[in-house]
């Protein structure tokens, strides 16, 4: 059983600058997401793109927000459960909480704070019929852990950037790569299908166009996947993996039976106060609420995290009194031991 | 009369990003501010020092805060009346308002955003009683334009970090430069205290401690001003100028007549919907507001303008339908002709 003060479901934006806000209170924090990288949106959408409405940056590329808010974090040590999904929640006679996950993992905590963005982050999936038998089993619609691939065959099916980028990758880690998309054209950053038709010349990519995968073959492990070119008969290509990448769709999933009061397809929540649920003690911030006047924009989120942090603490502690301080002046004391502090002013005379 | 669809009240941190989210509305703002420059506390109070807690930066300084934000909203265009003090406000019979400064200058606007932090900064000034009389006759409580004592004699008085800091600076413009202050000991940045104890040694700075202005001497303007050192008998200084630098408090000021509804030296508004107060068509941002749960944090303040926004376009347009779009993905266009835009994906073909 994982322990926390504070269990934010969802590492995107919102849920990750949560770590930094209930730091500052001295509440320690946990993250699961369904993802295997934190980030969200930003990081599995369009990490490379530049988003020009975040205070202070006149341009900030989606995958250095991420990988700033970890560095902002990191010094409270937040704990992650990745790629696993919040399935269930149990709330406890003193009103603690248990979730679970899909994988079967429990945390505990006082408080839970749903930063589920659109929802769980859910592949898309070819119409395969027998695919589900081979999930885990040389299927992978995510990749997790490139050194799987290791010298092994690959074969990759998509048209967009992330079908693009892997199939480069793993030019120089897999055995084979061989890339399978319905259409001609990709549609991607330039530089990347300009890199595909580099490695498709020097033989280390395996192109098939107009082509679609239409069977898998295996017992208990894929063996090969069964090709149909447009118009003309079935082949087969021997392969160790075969790695779909048609995207993934956000779906607010189980949260949805969780007992939360839901509008159009989001979490209401109390606006006028903390962000707080219909449930005592879960919270709801960033995308995945809903309130007069919302607006999914991730300034938002961090307002509402900060808020939300405040009504946390004083639910915990209901008898401690907290004055905020300013970081300026009170500077930030890391759960890990570092310090960040302002250099003092000196006073002295002058002779 | 300067006319814009927002007038803002107030050029710190939230004053300014409002700018932002009103030039994707393509409503124009103009900013009043009685400092002379934008930032607001962030400039004003510490611009060197290091904030920790403005989301994705894990430290930035106030400065440099003030100095991004200028530049991310710099293709809209704002108009600035700096250095003068928003007074009175009348409500024209069309809904719009007439706001004029100590000045006299008049601005015509859609909608009126105070985002006037704890106050519009008033010098402290000293204890004498004919200061008032030399007011910007010789007496300056802010330095607006250091060309301003070119090869002239300056006295500065105060302890602090703006003294040492003019002193330096007006030690290489000035004619003469005298630093008083009631005791021997400064209070300020190091090097500066350091840098100030070099040009005394030099000769470059004159300096008088523990010591005290008693006095100003002159008839139409400052000739002079009488000293006293602790215990002493007082002595004249010749001098052009003399600035008291005993730094700026804020004074919430005459918007606390305006009719609005103030509670804790702060505007109440509508936190469940758009930060509006009691007088439609007048919205409170950032530190200058309360609510239930409200935080004086940068932060918020970017929020808070945000959802104003909508809310003014909403109030300006009734009948236009706004559907936000992502700066990723719709770009900004900016008034002066300038266009960001994220690269666009390409749809191609590889052979
Ligand atoms: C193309 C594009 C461009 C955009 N441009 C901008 C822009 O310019 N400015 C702007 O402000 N915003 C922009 N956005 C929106 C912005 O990305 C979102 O507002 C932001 O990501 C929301 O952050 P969040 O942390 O609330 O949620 P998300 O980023 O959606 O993260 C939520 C996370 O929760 C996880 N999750 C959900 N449910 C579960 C569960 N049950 N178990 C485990 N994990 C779960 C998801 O997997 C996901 O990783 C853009 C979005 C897109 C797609
Ligand atoms: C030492 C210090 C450290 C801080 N550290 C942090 C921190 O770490 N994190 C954080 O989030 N916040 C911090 N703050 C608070 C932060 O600076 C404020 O929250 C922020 O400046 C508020 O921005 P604002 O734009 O709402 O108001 P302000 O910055 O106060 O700006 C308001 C402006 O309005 C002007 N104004 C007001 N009335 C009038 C009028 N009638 N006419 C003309 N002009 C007028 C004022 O002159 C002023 O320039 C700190 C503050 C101080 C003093």
């Amino acid at each position: 059983m994982i322990t926390t003060d504070i269990l934010i479901i969802g590492a995107g934006p919102t849920g990750l600058f949560t770590v930094f806000e209930a730091g500052l209170l001295k509440l320690k924090c946990h993250l699961i997401d369904a993802l295997p990288q934190p980030g969200g949106q930003c990081s599995e959408i369009y990490p490379k793109k530049p988003i020009y409405d975040i205070p202070a940056y006149p341009e900030i590329l989606a995958g250095d927000l991420t990988k700033n808010l970890m560095e902002q974090i990191k010094q409270f040590e937040p704990g992650f459960t990745l790629g696993e999904r919040a399935e269930t929640i149990d709330k406890q006679d003193d009103g603690t909480f248990i979730v679970t996950t899909n994988k079967g993992t429990k945390h505990h905590a006082k408080i839970v704070a749903i930063a589920g963005g659109l929802g769980s982050f859910e592949p898309r999936k070819p119409l395969i019929e027998s695919i589900i038998n081979f999930e885990d089993k040389g299927v992978e619609y995510i990749i997790k852990e490139p050194e799987l691939y290791r010298d092994k065959k690959v074969v990759i099916s998509g048209g967009g950037d992330s079908a693009l980028d892997w199939a480069i990758f793993l030019s120089d880690v897999a055995s084979e790569v061989t890339l399978i998309h319905r259409r001609n054209e990709f549609r991607g950053a330039l530089d990347s299908v300009e890199k595909v038709q580099e490695l498709k010349n020097l033989g280390k990519i395996n192109l098939i166009t107009p082509a679609e995968v239409k069977g898998i073959l295996g017992t208990d492990k894929v063996t090969g996947v069964v090709v149909e070119k447009k118009g003309e008969d079935g082949f087969i290509i021997d392969t160790d993996h075969f790695i779909p990448l048609f995207g993934l769709s956000p779906k607010l999933g189980p949260i949805g039976n969780w007992g939360l009061e839901i509008e159009k397809n989001a979490i209401k929540v109390n606006n006028a106060l903390d962000y707080q649920t219909n449930i005592p003690g879960i919270y709801a911030i960033g995308d995945v609420n809903t309130y007069p006047g919302k607006l999914k924009l991730i300034l938002c989120g961090f307002h509402e995290a900060t808020l939300m942090c405040q009504s946390a603490y004083k639910r915990i502690f209901p008898d401690k009194k907290y004055v905020m301080k300013y970081t300026t002046v009170g500077g930030v004391d890391g759960f890990d031991g570092t310090r960040k502090e302002a250099p003092k002013a000196v006073v002295k005379a002058i002779q």
